[in-house]
């Protein structure tokens, strides 16, 4: 069948990986593309990817790819926390390309993520999510995250100010 | 007029300043009180200020304190961030003990706190707030913060998952 991929290929190509500083380019093009298509600002992929050759040699922040090419991506930060002897991630970016989305590369991006924070001795995972994305409120409660305080119940709302 | 102290001498007293490593064993104080009024799991005082020296003592946490004796603290980490050039603050904890509040600390803190971010070229400040503290909704947002994307108008919750 022209033009059709078998499915045993498939699977393959869209296992996900641990990003090096040399992926730090397909990164960047990725991240781009996610902005792009949300019509958030981007400083564009040349200057994402020296940033990130930085920032991917550093324990502070570990990236995941999916795809060969890569088509899903996943952008992590490390901080410090006084609560806790290890550090608190923040997952600040997942994305699949439109065209892939729907078979289970977002899945193998956060699992190899948190297994990524559990061998890293992460004590918490945080991420912020928008009020009106549902299907991201879905997903990431189906990969174990919850948006209620477990002593209070409570959910908590995302604040920010902007100084740059 | 016995047990009554004059309103200058207050004043004075509840001024902000940036902690160094040697206020760790008040910052520890103040943040396992401010759990403890919470009922929220603290490992103690003790470990608390071992984990602040270390943290107090790198360029990824910084504390500010309010009064002398200390009675107001706040705990802010920096990280790395992709999108910007300048580091991202999380305002971890803001807290002024019961007896002493709505006489302007938290105001002097929080002061302190944007102008310290300033002058470490930090691009963006976050805050994740109970949904019910509209309270502290209400200060946040007198303070320069916001809960809505500037481009979706959206608010945003915040997720975690605990690893440790």
């Amino acid at each position: 069948m022209p033009g059709k991929t078998p499915k045993t290929e498939m699977t393959t190509d869209l296992e996900a990986r641990l990003a090096t500083v040399d992926d730090s380019g397909d990164v960047a093009r990725l991240l781009h593309e996610f902005n792009t298509e949300y019509e958030a600002p981007s400083p564009g992929t040349e200057v994402l990817a020296g940033r990130l050759r930085r920032l991917l040699d550093s324990h502070e922040t570990f990236a995941v790819l999916g795809g060969e090419p890569a088509v899903g991506v996943g952008l992590v930060t490390l901080r410090p926390n006084v609560w806790y002897e290890g550090p608190v991630a923040l997952l600040d970016e997942l994305y699949v390309k439109p065209d892939l989305r729907g078979r289970g590369l977002g899945s193998a991006l956060i699992d190899l993520i948190v297994s990524t924070c559990r061998q890293s001795d992460v004590a918490l995972i945080e991420i912020n999510v928008d009020e009106g994305d549902v299907d991201a409120q879905r997903f990431y409660k189906r990969h174990g995250f919850t948006w209620s305080d477990p002593e209070s119940d409570e959910r908590a709302f995302y604040f920010h100010m902007e100084l740059a």
